[in-house]
């Protein structure tokens, strides 16, 4: 049957989807509290808290993986199918996943949540405009730049140094030549010359923001709190001087609202905001996963990048914020990927190795033991491939016992929730044994650099950081401005627990040096950066746009 | 009564508003030819089309005016009163209206639709991100020119020259730093260096090729047309060479869909496309103009601007592209605005002064003989103010019959529908005698000059044009490309029939002086400038932005 998959479009056009309407019901969300966008689309408005307030939360499931590598692991097939799974053995369960963002898809084929059998739909509208949710954040994030240039303009009262505007502009599109700009040009009527960049709008503070506020309110006192600027002082300059806070949350009192949609066998999905998994802290919203947990028992969410990072990161930063208390961690892993970590080349990945997959085990090890030290029960779900060998499955099984942890195999991509029966019942006999003790791995009160370095000890394996001189400047000033305590935003290659990517495994005997450290004050962290992140992403040569057209129907070729 | 009325957010927080649901039954739309975006606003599918193909049309009423001035004419409010109007006695009427931009609302406030008790609701929503058609035209306007930096980037074959790219970015915000910008700064990973500007997002040539597109197809081809640069021997470079028209017309599919909603009397409103009047086109979408026409008996829509204006770019340009025949036009008037063409100061309006009327009436009878050149039946609707005096009622009633054409006075504003039923029965007396024998003013094959020079003698009542050298050369040009043989979009003061906003009333003895003639070769006009247009406005010392502010409910304040 693995072999006889057609592609993802192929699956996702061909899906009965159920009105939206009907999805709502099934979790119990009244028509009152629904505002629909077509009809396999709705938002639901906050006003359900109230309603909700005295039911109890259901389970938190959350699905993370291994370092990744170019074999790819299926997180979100992973996280989609698990729902799937736990729905087709009884338990009501839903889904909560990243919104992705419209301008990549224009550089590479699309950005499809999930694949196989476990997608969401309708994937064409989730990877266009969706709701509008990412356009409003250009829009709030934008609405304070021209504020920023305004003031300026006008005399600027705060006395705000052009030198040190942190804020940058928006778009949500892939265009290297926005990445470093100068604006105002053309002399007085166009107000003063100064340097300016666009970064990609999910990189925008807005969106951590919006991903990490309880309400609406929290909403507009954290866009208040944004840093924009110094004055020629040196003093911070935040939205709230310029008085837009208010307006910004205008802007977004609809983007606010979690987004339900569906899987491809009708499990409800609320697929909702979609933060930049380095620079920022790159999980769903904390209202869509509030929603959830209200909505059905078991809510199974995902986080961006490996576990060290993104589950780190969910852990540290978003449970902290919306008070969350997950109850279980699923490590997706796959046989391929793990040969990778052990050293095999992608090109010969088809082959049975079992040494490189003993010793690329080692990531997989600490990624566990990771989850462990925050407290929580761990299960390891294979993601199967079609070549995966007998001898390689019971080896890993194996490995996976002698380290006390659940595993499971999963074949959710070829077979959907089916695929998946095996994995959603040892997660539901986690669940059941109530084993979670979670706590965040350091305090927030604690410096800057003791919570760096317990990331790195804790966490990475490592020795410690080094922090370059300007850094460490950085940190001074934060600690001066009263905003060091804060919970930490690792900026690093996802693709090692060192500063190196190149380094796969469980390497040891390292530091991570850190070279940048800014403080998303409104989102409430502070980025540590251990090299220059791109935030505005270009184009290749034949973009994937040259493919995409749409016919008079209206239908899209190209996208995926 | 008069003094009475309540604000317009006011009235229209006070809305008595159908689910759209019933108003689309009203007006024939089937379940599966409405797409909810929450419970008040809809997309409309061109599937519908299809349906009412063999469905006679109703007619077409445009509304215009005299040449605006700084006392207000009301136009919005009697197209909606009108179409209410209409509705109360018993014809079943719809409105057509154009978009609100939404950045300029943070500049001074907001852009109602309409006001007193004729506006179109939900409003704030309207006037906020409403469907997205907006935020759906600067991603596709910027995916345009994410495409020119990344074809120069990856080795130009094309051969762009990038002292000659035509096309801007765009953002629907008012953000005059934007204006005049270097963008490809800071080294070869981002690109070249070259200046480039960002005009807001309604001045975009895709938001008039949508407004004036029959249909998807329609569209994606005006998309490939759109002249974006000249290569470096001085060919024209166009979208389709750069092979995204597709993708853009992608971005749109649902842009191009109409949005209904409701006036505060229920009568369905299509709101759809806002080009900007002075550099585009100024009226609403030809889609949504065409549906209106399948869906009830009479249609009432607006052109932006006094009528030598909008509606003669309305007559010009859409009804030609649109293949649209109008029935009659309705031309308002108030009797402050006529004083002001008489000369009276804005100080002095509250003041009865029948001198000043009389001779003011000169721009009425000017636009009132203006439409007749387009063979079109006129109805001059008298938009009263509380302070307008009985004699200067008289005088002005008096004034139109000895013109010979039809006159109401209307109090839509004060009275909704109610009070433009005198008027509602004069349009209907009009309609039911079927004088219409609508005509462009030129012809399209005409050259530029000949149809230049015909808008300024038998439009503006002027001598004709004079064409400065830089203007001259550019019709070469565009005769030597074959563009020229496309109808004219002036790009005029609106406060005159000159190119001097000084002078009012009507002015004899002037030539219009063409400074900068450029194509839009997408939408299908040429655009000839008479002086510097501002496409990116700015915001005011303090913005209307400050005053906004959303509360726990989501409810807005400071927006109107």
């Amino acid at each position: 049957m693995i072999n006889k998959v057609p592609s993802d479009i192929e699956i996702a056009q061909c899906a009965k989807m159920k009105p939206i309407t009907e999805i709502a019901e099934q979790c119990g969300i009244l028509d009152d509290e629904l505002e629909m966008y077509g009809k396999y689309k709705a938002k639901v408005s906050l006003d359900i808290f109230k309603r909700l307030k005295d039911k109890e939360d259901g389970k938190l499931v959350l699905v993370t993986a291994i370092s990744p590598t170019p074999a790819g692991e299926g997180k979100s097939t992973t996280t989609i199918g698990l729902g799937q799974a736990l729905n087709k053995i009884g338990k009501k369960a839903l889904i909560a996943l990243r919104e992705p963002s419209l301008g990549p898809v224009f550089g590479v084929k699309g950005g499809a949540a999930g694949g196989g059998y476990s997608q969401v739909v309708p994937m064409e509208d989730i990877n266009l405009h969706f709701t509008g949710d990412m356009h409003a954040i250009t829009a709030a994030n934008n609405l304070l730049s021209a504020a920023i240039d305004n003031h300026i303009n006008h005399g600027n009262t705060l006395r705000i140094d052009s030198r040190q505007i942190i804020w940058k502009r928006v778009l949500d599109m892939n265009d290297r030549a926005l990445r470093s700009v100068v604006v105002g040009m053309g002399g007085k009527a166009n107000g003063f010359l100064r340097e300016d960049g666009f970064t990609i709008t999910v990189a925008s503070e807005v969106m951590a923001i919006l991903c990490l506020s309880n309400d609406l309110m929290d909403l507009k006192e954290r866009l208040g709190k944004i840093l924009i600027a110094y004055d020629l002082d040196g003093n911070p300059i935040t939205a709230k001087d310029l008085k837009v806070n208010g307006a910004m949350a205008m802007l977004l009192k609809e983007a606010i609202k979690p987004n339900l949609v569906q899987t491809l066998e009708n499990t409800p999905a609320l697929i909702h905001g979609g933060p930049f998994a380095n620079i920022a802290h790159g999980c769903n919203s904390i209202i869509a996963t509030k929603l959830a947990l209200k909505l059905g028992d078991i809510l199974v969410t995902e986080a961006g990048f490996g576990a060290d990072l993104g589950a780190e990161k969910f852990l540290d930063i978003k449970c902290r914020y919306g008070g969350l208390k997950p109850s279980a961690v699923v490590i997706v892993a796959t046989i391929k990927a793990l040969k990778m970590h052990g050293g095999v080349k992608k090109t010969e990945l088809g082959t049975e190795n079992l040494e490189a997959l003993d010793k690329g085990f080692a990531n997989l090890r600490k990624q566990v033991e990771n989850m462990r030290k925050f407290g929580l029960p761990v299960l390891v779900a294979i993601n199967r491939f079609v070549n995966d060998t007998e001898a390689e499955i019971e080896l890993l099984t194996n490995k996976c016992k002698e380290e006390g942890v659940e595993v499971s195999l999963n074949e959710c991509w070829a077979k959907g929730g089916e695929g998946g029966e095996e994995m959603a019942r040892k997660v539901v006999a986690i669940l059941e044994k109530g084993e979670s003790n979670y706590k965040p791995i350091y305090e927030m009160e604690d410096t800057i650099l003791n919570k760096l370095n317990t990331i790195v000890k804790e966490i990475y394996g490592g020795d410690g950081v080094i922090v370059e001189d300007n850094a460490m400047k950085q940190i001074k000033k934060l600690e001066e401005l009263g905003l060091d305590k804060l919970p930490i935003c690792m900026a690093k290659t996802q693709f090692s627990f060192t500063d190196d990517a190149s380094k796969m495994g469980a390497p040891k005997d390292f530091k991570i040096t850190i070279k940048d450290v800014r403080v998303s004050a409104g989102a409430g962290f502070i980025i540590c950066q251990t090299s220059n992140i791109m935030i505005m992403p270009g184009l290749p040569k034949v973009p994937a746009a040259e493919k995409m057209d749409v016919d008079e129907n209206g239908v899209i070729t190209g996208l995926f």
